[in-house]
């Protein structure tokens, strides 16, 4: 792990290179009429032939009976500790939007709302409203000034938007304004500790200022912040590997994962066929490559089982483009499952594999949950797999005389 | 783990209901004219049932090649580091045969032995003098009065009883008085901090106490004191995972385990059926019920493999009696193995099997130790189970943004 201050000293800087795919995702649960996963049922003639050459396994992304977010099931693939190392909800959401996070700065998740005129919530979520019709409102909160900070206000979609301040001395442990249910009226921000008063002050002006500016609106007048985070301070994974690491990934959300964890971003297409272009492209300038494959995840939080296997299938065809680069360490892996019966992440262990000129193949035949549990890596933390993938790649040396 | 604060806000109170029977000494070894080992003997036709509908792994009570007692076996699966909250002996043996303890009292293990006239050691078990002998000793040893502290003996068994203090500023960091040898005296106890001088003055004034009250009896005429210990300060379970939590246990111990822990202890009978009886009538009641098996760990401490393997039959009939309430999360699991062959609790991983509408079969056909290293749960620490447990049951959510 990033953290394992005794192994700093074994990390050495080689000219080999690493491409780590990270496939959203990834495991999956049984159908009940089939007794196949996902991945049991896909046509995979591609990621099966590279497990049959590889070394596979299991990963576990936090712990057992734990199913993280994106944000954990992330950083644990490269080597942070997630019950440690957390993104707050506020820079997360800020991140998958692309807002620029400075260290210090905090970011908060806004939404939308509908007040009586006592100030009483009506609707919590101002009945959803349209991004055409809350953009324009993000563009007026915007202009609110409050002394000693610099206030942004971002949209996200439909009813929510961003908040970011800036400024010297924030603190993100200040409470939340929803109150949860309709009825009342959206509380105010309080500072958790002595040292979040000033924050906490500043961002109560902002909430009087934007109840004054949407009075006079009728679908949506008032607005609740939650989940203020400021970014986790992570050492970064360039430095502690010494490795030039390079983040490939056409959501947002991943791009602001792999520029905390000290990545390069290199700017791709929409999609994974984009990606693996922008790969062939830079590959020559870094030594560690993080590729992100969305699709099968967004398929299994829609809890359609034909869809995430037909998702696998389009990544399949794309494997030989990625190998023909003919890393010295390519490895198949996934920040978490989402198994479509389930239609939401889980804490599944998750099928892993990873190639190099070291792993001959261990009868392994297929990529599924199964033939991976039987693999010679055995089932490990996900913050163990950049162990290996340096290991494999002559990049980690022996660790004591 | 229940220590894990990170995981605090992802635990939710659901309707949902999980029942963990926890088979006291459940793995073992095979016999060496078989090669089988107890699970693998017995026919066991309604676990291994349950074993093609479940996840399977195996769970390593405290960790690899440490083999636990009743205390740290069952914390473990209530998911508290066994390493970190430990009872001290002289509280589980308490616990053992129920004498109240409240938080601060000390409790001690004590024994009668016999001295000759000039006090040093004869025996330093009184032979072993039978209950119906020591038990009026323990009336009378009760009647003893301290300044500032009030003092209480309760007969356990044979020549074994507990020493019960309790006032204010008590303190378990005394020494104990056993020398360990015969042809020596008792030791006085010795405080091990400043804190612990008015305990330690306590403890010695009862001793000085009982020997005079003993002075004429010719079998046992004085006693020893070992491990001190007060009740560990657990989180409850209840307050961690938000259950509200029960425990029917026949054997007292178990039940002294499951107040610590900060279940409600449901009064049983004295057998594994009374205790599913009581499940039934209590169902109702409660969203998580600890029931504890016994009979295969007596067995097993014996060295009567034949014995172990009856008992496990005698269990097996009664899992679809528990089934029948189809409880959202059913879970078997062992504090420990028992294997026949070492007459001992042992350090090996133990069969773990979890029952919920998720759980669809993976192939394994038998709950025994072999097979259940082949599932899908894989090995974990005990400490993880109810993780599992809970997120299975809907009550543990996603961890992070």
């Amino acid at each position: 792990m990033i953290d394992q201050e005794q192994l700093r000293d074994c990390y050495v800087n080689t000219p080999s290179k690493i491409v780590m795919l990270v496939v959203d995702g990834l495991g999956g649960l049984a159908h009940p009429d089939t007794g196949l996963s996902e991945l049991e049922t896909a046509h995979l003639p591609n990621l099966d032939a590279m497990a049959q050459e590889s070394a596979c396994g299991l990963t576990t992304p936090v712990m057992p009976g734990v199913a993280p977010g994106s944000g954990p099931g992330h950083l644990a693939l490269f080597g942070y500790d997630p019950l440690k190392h957390i993104i707050g909800r506020g820079a997360l959401e800020a991140l998958g939007i692309e807002t620029p996070l400075n260290p210090g700065d905090v970011a908060a998740r806004g939404n939308f709302c509908l007040v009586d005129g006592d100030g009483l919530l009506v609707d919590r979520r101002a009945g959803r409203i349209p991004t055409e019709f809350s953009a324009p409102l993000c563009e007026r909160l915007d202009r609110i000034q409050v002394p000693g900070v610099e206030l942004n206000v971002y949209p996200v979609q439909d009813y929510r938007f961003v908040l970011r301040l800036r400024g010297e001395g924030l603190s993100e442990r200040i409470t939340e304004t929803d109150p949860q249910v309709v009825g009342v009226a959206p509380l105010a921000v309080e500072a958790l500790e002595p040292q979040a008063e000033k924050t906490s002050a500043m961002v109560n002006d902002f909430l009087v200022q934007a109840k004054q500016l949407m009075a006079e609106e009728d679908r949506a007048n008032m607005v609740m912040l939650r989940g203020f985070a400021q970014l986790p301070n992570l050492p970064p994974m360039g430095e502690v590997y010494r490795l030039n690491p390079a983040g490939i990934a056409a959501y947002p959300m991943y791009r602001g994962l792999a520029t905390v964890s000290g990545m390069r971003v290199i700017s791709t297409g929409k999609t994974f066929a984009d990606e693996v272009e922008t790969l062939h492209q830079y590959y020559k300038d870094h030594d560690f490559f993080f590729i992100h494959y969305k699709p099968a995840d967004a398929a299994g939080e829609d809890g359609d089982f034909d869809a995430k296997v037909k998702r696998l299938e389009e990544l399949d065809p794309l494997i030989p483009e990625i190998r023909r680069l003919n890393p010295d360490v390519l490895l198949v892996a996934g920040d978490h499952a989402t198994p479509a019966i389930m239609a939401s992440h889980s804490w599944h262990p998750v099928p892993f594999m990873l190639h190099s000129k070291l792993t001959r193949g261990e009868g392994i035949k297929t990529f599924d949950e199964r033939a991976c549990s039987q693999g010679s890596v055995g089932s490990i933390l996900a913050t163990q797999v950049m162990l290996l993938a340096m290991s494999h790649a002559g990049k980690l040396t022996k660790f004591g005389p």
